[in-house]
């Protein structure tokens, strides 16, 4: 594994075209976009990394995946009230769909649908507030205490957020959000903020990949059905419009940050992190991307066929 | 295996809500809803099956299926400027997006998709009819020179067209046919008119359990690659809007028609066919996902988990 | 007047950007872009013209306000259950919102509307066919047996007319069509393709500018109140998502055709109608427009003020 | 004329089906849906009314009319950049365009380009508070300093007004406004909630109907072609996806607001104003549009005919 984990790092960083880093706030603007690294969590155990594998970056929606398992452990099924678990198709059909389907999310991994899970976490986090809890969870999935927000990162989307803000007021414009917009975002806005390394993000996957527990025979975050359930909805909607590319190329269910890191799963096998900042047309890493076919490619993890 | 099998059948035998059957044509709407069919091909060879497992059904687009894989075989990755390879969202969006992408369909499994993959075959299968070879492949593939397509149904289907006649000319605007819409629409037509039994249908599916070959060690129809992408597509795309629930609930590739056929792959174990008539809302068969959720259940045959 | 349209033709005859001319068939594309033809009718009987407005050209989608007439005339408001009359907004909704109303047109004036008009025309006009009846009625109008259908640019229509018959079929998909689609283009292709110079043009147009009689004190067409409603539909909806810029700018009716020419009505005062084939972004005649502008400017015939 | 408005009143007030009452804040529904108002200011100065025309009622909306003035009067056609000047479909359609035309409202009278509307009298207004200069103008159109903001209700708009909240950040998401989104929607929300008199309202639109100036001869608020503009913008986009039909059927420019008051312009004849709470399902005054109809059907004042 650590020979293919370097071949990887060789070739991806031979590579010429790296996509382009996020803009919009200026803490993403100004990454190197020569960064790379890669984590590997066998089921059995053992970690396996190359290149920048210990520098932490901006997690971003990577984030929704843990948001999200927090919410569907604590409210099981009645989350599906509130968003739905269909991909969304494009981007310019975020909000049409939001409006089409009266104010209800397409799924849990759109920025819509992370805002309305947000929202669900305050409501059921109280008296003590959703965020802390949240990173509190992480850190026990990742099991690391070191973990935290980069506060830059989040007050810049708190100033560049009207697209989300547009959003959760949307939402709660057909009551789908129980606490006010700008407390929702709040919230929001920390929690895409959490900056982990690739071999932290690796090890807080370690669940997925072992049917719902961080290592055999111990603590049990989800049922193993839930684990199933969460990995097929990262397959399905882990990449916005490019889910379905995604799936093609690479075969593993994965979720990615604008950041430029891919958290991804291979079922029984391995939790994987990649990071690099350049994205695609999408947004999601280019050379992350990948990085993960070429590893399937030499590992034979893809779940369509070995 | 078998054991399994009848139990399923027992269970799906005793339901009453067994969703609405199509009524668009007679031929559908005429259909006993009671009928329920599943037959399972093991990697190994192995067959079994359950209920009306060797009663013929309309596959109705489950055959796109059989029409993509033709194309992806025969013109390789040309075939993706024709079409793409994401998920649709819902069937409002069909024509929104049609539009908005400027006449090239989100995927081969949807109508429009679909519909542009006869055209390719029409033009690629000169001077041969495509719709000959198009039969020709899927007998082949089910080892069954008796399967053949139903008249009356392509007949029916064409007098009701008007929907899908609405998409060819819609797509041809946009110049992406080669051939007239009406010659398209009957090749269409007819291929989503052929009848299966769940037995051939699940023999026609075992090259995608297996890699690409339909017995292994002998004939190969697509590289192992292609058979892993084919497989994505059908998870991604393969329930039309309900592709989301069907990936969350079964967790396995599935094509599903409106005769109310699915077939479903578990790769590398097992090529799945069920039937049953009734659909749920967005048009999939309805107890026809209940059976392969019990299915999977049984086996743990989820490709997100064990 | 007479001075007024010679200075008109003068300044339209000076500009250089004259817009793009239709290029879709040929019978369009090969039209001189430096024709430029004005007539104008009062109300008390009078005509003035000047350049071009001799020469006959194809008068497209100015035949919808004629069919639509006759459908008023005949069925009365029975004709709402069949189309709205509502502006569409831009292109890009009309077949969004064809679906999003279930395939009721917004408007007789867009495409898909006038098509559901063809329809209503041919079931209103058994035995005799339909197309007949609209051609004396326009003859009527314009007091001018010679009046005739180009059949070459209809030929050409019919060639080239995949995103009508697109939307004939999508109409026919919600039950909103009595005919085939292939009768009811044949019908529309036909009566978009009827060449008719200025002169006869405005003639036609009369009984709009007199309260529905085409000579005061003589035949009637349309009651008066029919007649403002017409004049109220062109307003609001005649020249597709322009419709707004040209009400804004000139200040009268006004239905414009992709051959070039406009027919503008000023209440009480004038049938106006010009022709210049070169077309602004949306499609309608770019100096036509202005030769208008020009002339409420000089006559204060705005209904919106003076 | 006096005549005529009596009549009217007693057809009104024997109304059974009065629609329903704008019910998303308390202090709308709370309104007697009994009230009737009619006022009319003929251009010749003289001043008529019927019912309770001297009640003050909520204006909405209508003063969008006000505020667009200001500022096509000060920005002159700079406005346009910021703002469209089509129709902009249904309701169902508002933000699809607006994400469609990347943030540029369709124009100023849908909430959208209004919330536009007013950033760029915030930016031009400075260092004096747009909201005072906004209530001077209108203050000055109906010669009456009594005019006033309903505190109440602008209180109960702000914590009801998550769409426009919305709308305001999806706005800024794409540059198109100069004001922080709160401070714009402050304004918005604060203008929206005047309180006039149908026969305040009526004095205030007499600019309107006489080609820019209050009084003949007197003070200039816009030039006769700017006042002729916003009177076709009133036509083509005052009544939201009900516009072609009150132009269908009353055949005069008009704004109407969801408080049930509509300002209907007969240029060079009168300003009217009229009120009835109740709604039609589109959000226009139910009898207040019938009221405009009779008045028309009496007074020959339709600008498409006589």
């Amino acid at each position: 594994m650590q020979s293919i984990l370097d071949e990887i790092d060789a070739t991806i960083g031979a590579s010429s075209d790296r996509g382009e880093v996020a803009s919009y706030i200026p803490q993403l603007a100004e990454v190197d976009p020569r960064r790379f690294g890669i984590a590997v969590n066998l089921a059995d155990g053992r970690c396996f990394s190359a290149g920048d594998a210990a520098l932490p970056f901006s997690i971003q929606s990577v984030s929704k995946v843990f948001t999200f398992t927090m919410a569907l452990e604590r409210l099981g099924d009645a989350i599906w009230s509130r968003v739905g678990r269909e991909p969304s198709g494009d981007p310019f059909n975020s909000i049409v769909q939001l409006e089409h389907e009266r104010g209800k999310p397409r799924n849990p991994f759109i920025n819509a649908g992370a805002i309305t899970i947000a929202d669900a976490l305050i409501s059921d986090c109280r008296p003590h507030p959703a965020l802390q809890q949240i990173l509190r969870f992480v850190r026990r999935l990742a099991d690391d205490a070191s973990i935290d927000i980069d506060a830059k990162v989040a007050q810049s989307e708190k100033q560049s957020g009207d697209r989300n803000a547009s959003l959760a007021h949307f939402i709660a414009s057909f009551g789908n959000l129980e606490n006010p917009a700008a407390t929702v975002l709040d919230t929001y806005f920390n929690h895409c903020s959490i900056a982990m390394s690739c071999e932290q993000l690796a090890r807080a996957g370690r669940f997925l990949a072992s049917d719902g527990v961080i290592t055999p025979g111990e603590e049990r975050i989800v049922s193993a059905q839930q684990a199933r359930r969460i990995n097929s909805l990262m397959l399905m909607c882990g990449h916005y419009d490019g889910s379905g590319e995604f799936a093609y190329r690479v075969g593993l269910p994965g979720k990615s940050g604008v950041g430029g890191g891919i958290l991804a799963i291979a079922p029984g096998r391995a939790s994987i992190a990649v990071w690099s900042p350049g994205l695609d047309r999408i947004g999601n890493s280019k050379l992350g991307t990948q990085a993960l076919e070429l590893l399937v490619k030499r590992t034979g993890w893809s779940i369509f066929g070995h």
